[in-house]
């Protein structure tokens, strides 16, 4: 039996999220005293927690998560760890030069995972204020190879929100992108990463459940 | 590449649900024009849709969906197609003769779906109630066979839906519920079977992304 290693943050009601989204609610609608078992209801925006970003998120006309095929979220996805053994410091931009290294794992239509540590920041507010960032010219590297998926232990990718998204998500890009990523550091180099998102219709995105596959 | 297969029904704003369960509303919380990106609130019940229930849901002191290990959501599943190529009509109840033929598939530990055709009801009242219907001497059948998981295209096992999760949900038994699964049909009678739940802290259930992965 392959090891699996869950890759989501936890859920919980009232954790922190992105400013501006709505926030997050678990609470119990029924007991087994009031209706015979234990129901939840849950409140959410499409980007808490662990999460995935379709084009829709920054694109009118982008494809949304049900428009995306399946096996986008579901294959081999290789590990690029920018700070083996530590983390960047907040703030870190990560540039092209730090990318370049590991240039052979961004391959047209593969799965690639960046490690930053960033992990260590979630549930405080500077977690959406202090992380490590692509920059633009880094953003525009991974871009023009072609990768299908683009996952990260920060929130987002870049401090410069709108122009990284669009510069990922713009048309004939269309990297799906995987944020908010947890135990980066208990993976291998090589592993099988499964991130479906749930099956909202026409939406922008969605919490998931990450899990890697490691034989 | 190995085949995916969706088992899930769309998650969509009002679509029905269980009858004493809060409403699934799915709506826009921001767009390009109003915050540079469009996102999504999503609101529902933890047995909205295709999902899955741990036995918490019906046991106070059972596990909660965090406390199961994630291997029980993953990996190799039997069908058990109860009406190849048709449908079982409203309400027919699922006896231990009818399972019996399919013993060899119920191993200790195992996975098991079986098909009944009554996803065709989905999203109608009578989904909700004229489901074929477990008995509870078949739900005592497979729980004396420790499966580890049961999933099944009816949005819950049985009309007696109380005696029957204490069956299956109980102590020493607790086996995950996958409920409400779609595209039975596309299967063959083996597969691996795909469905996390969200990582929902203490809770009874999760919505769930379902997906087989077909050789």
């Amino acid at each position: 039996m392959p090891r699996l290693i869950d890759l989501s943050h936890p859920l919980v009601d009232g954790q922190l999220g992105f400013p501006d989204d709505p926030g997050i609610q678990i609470t119990v609608h029924g007991t087994i005293a009031s209706l015979g078992y234990n129901l939840t209801k849950i409140s959410m925006s499409s980007h808490q927690g662990t999460h995935l970003d379709a084009p829709l998120h920054f694109f009118d006309d982008g494809n949304s998560i049900d428009q995306i095929p399946l096996d986008r979220f579901y294959g081999p996805a290789w590990l690029v760890d920018l700070a083996p053994g530590t983390l960047l410091p907040p703030r870190t931009p990560i540039t092209v030069e730090m990318l370049r290294p590991h240039e052979a794992r961004f391959q047209p239509g593969g799965k690639v995972v960046y490690r930053t540590g960033w992990q260590q920041a979630f549930n405080t507010p500077a977690y959406f204020t202090d992380y490590p960032t692509l920059t633009l010219e880094a953003a525009e590297w991974i871009a023009r190879r072609r990768i299908g998926l683009l996952g990260m232990d920060t929130p987002t990718p870049s401090t410069e929100w709108q122009a990284c998204h669009h510069i990922l998500l713009g048309p004939g890009v269309e990297i799906v992108l995987v944020e908010a990523l947890a135990n980066l550091d208990e993976l291998p180099e090589q592993f099988t990463l499964i991130g479906f998102p749930l099956n909202l219709q026409g939406r922008d995105g969605s919490p998931i459940r990450a899990v890697a596959v490691v034989k």
